[in-house]
């Protein structure tokens, strides 16, 4: 793989996403931006350890897959867990440096998903923002998280606010187990987002594996060559939706391989 | 993938397995055979559909390196279940035919475990055998089937000796639950086997895995780039026995890949 440009093999798995740059020409018929799903996992496919540890699955080579294709999304999706377990930064730190004379890489939108406000002030995320080498994140969260402390609850909204974090509140009402996708989609379409990559955890990716009917556009699935054993996360998927997927390209990444599929409906 | 010769990764997988051809050097320190377990399986880790229905998982390119995998080892070992539902042949037949003058493609040695003698004397094993297409099969049971009914037990035990197959009885007290894998190996290298590859299906396969101390040398793995979704079957793996594996290689294979991985005890 390239080091200097992104695998063609990604660029052609996304040829039918809207460009990042600009968002003018954009289909106005759809109300939900493109989504991704990208996972790595084990060839047991497991995508955690037992009690959701963090496994670190990929080599350095899907790492610098994985940050090509940030750059080719408007937005990355997280849970809360993936936020708190990983801390993670969702920037594209991996790639080469570009001369001043090039245009800059694209940096994704961080779009947390956080009904409960657990967010830490002090995560990376809100640093590189604060410092100026990251976007805003952006938490969604549903109206009715912490409602048995409304005192807590607004003293979590104003240090996240005052730390740099844009809290959109979607109205909606939900049960706990279930992620309203289609409320919180839409929401990021009006809000300029047309293509959107679900980078976990194991939540999130069930959650987006389960909606019906299916908003999942392309899967990009990197497969380790280790196993984890039966104690390890998976990710649930009906059967019906397992059929949705046809296989688009598999290419060996270091020793990991990464599968690309896209949805047949 | 060259059909004229064995994959190369396939060749120094088993590169630790003494010869087909003589077991005149075989390390007599062994007191069983080397053990490959094959499967081909999909992303989500699925190797048999909901009921454990077949599934066509890998490509024509990947059950072309299975019939070169079978070339490489003395015998083939499937559980009863997979001799019902698929009636496999277990040959080389796919492999590009030989002159005369070439020497013929070693045949692997067929061996089912059928506890219960269940094995129909019409199945195609047995069909090549009668007309010298294929190796004696052998039946491995454990003395304890069908008690509840000795006079179908040696109906069923003298119709397959008819029909040309060589039944293996050994004397052990098994639960059905859990197969005596230690005293089957240490039966098949008694009878000159050396290597032995495992073909399925998906509760001797688990069996292997969970054996301990581990018996697994080799394993190769397709992976197919499809889903299944959550009610297939997979395999059980416990947690101290994934860990026990080191990447060694991985292929594409059509549109699969093949990773081969090795014992690290």
């Amino acid at each position: 793989m390239t080091t200097r440009s992104p695998p063609p093999f990604l660029v052609s798995a996304l040829s039918n996403y809207p460009s990042t740059a600009s968002d003018s020409d954009v289909d106005s018929s759809r109300t939900r931006p493109f989504v991704t799903l990208t996972f790595a996992q084990s060839i047991d496919a497991k995508i955690a350890g037992e009690n959701s540890t963090q496994l670190i699955l990929s080599g350095k080579e899907s790492m610098l897959m994985t940050h090509w294709m940030r750059t080719m999304h408007d937005a990355i999706l997280i849970g809360i867990g993936t936020a708190l377990n990983d801390d993670p930064q969702l920037n594209t730190r991996y790639l080469p440096p570009r001369s001043p004379a090039q245009p800059r890489y694209h940096l994704p939108r961080p779009v947390i998903l956080d009904t409960d406000l657990r967010l830490p002030t002090t995560c990376k995320l809100l640093k590189n923002y604060q410092n100026g080498t990251g976007r805003r994140p952006w938490l969604i969260c549903f109206g009715h998280g912490l409602q048995f402390d409304i005192v807590e609850w607004e003293r979590r909204y104003d240090a996240l606010e005052k730390a740099g974090a844009k809290i959109i509140t979607l109205q909606v009402y939900t049960p706990q187990s279930k992620l309203p996708l289609e409320k919180i989609l839409q929401a990021l379409h009006t809000a300029g987002i047309r293509s959107v990559m679900i980078e976990g955890g194991a939540r999130v990716i069930g959650s987006f594996f389960k909606q019906t009917p299916p908003v999942v556009d392309n899967i990009v699935v990197t497969v380790a060559p280790i196993f984890v054993g039966e104690k390890g996360i998976s990710y649930g998927l009906p059967l019906q939706q397992a059929s949705g997927f046809k296989h688009m390209h598999s290419e060996l990444v270091g020793n990991d391989t990464v599968v690309t599929l896209t949805a047949t409906n």
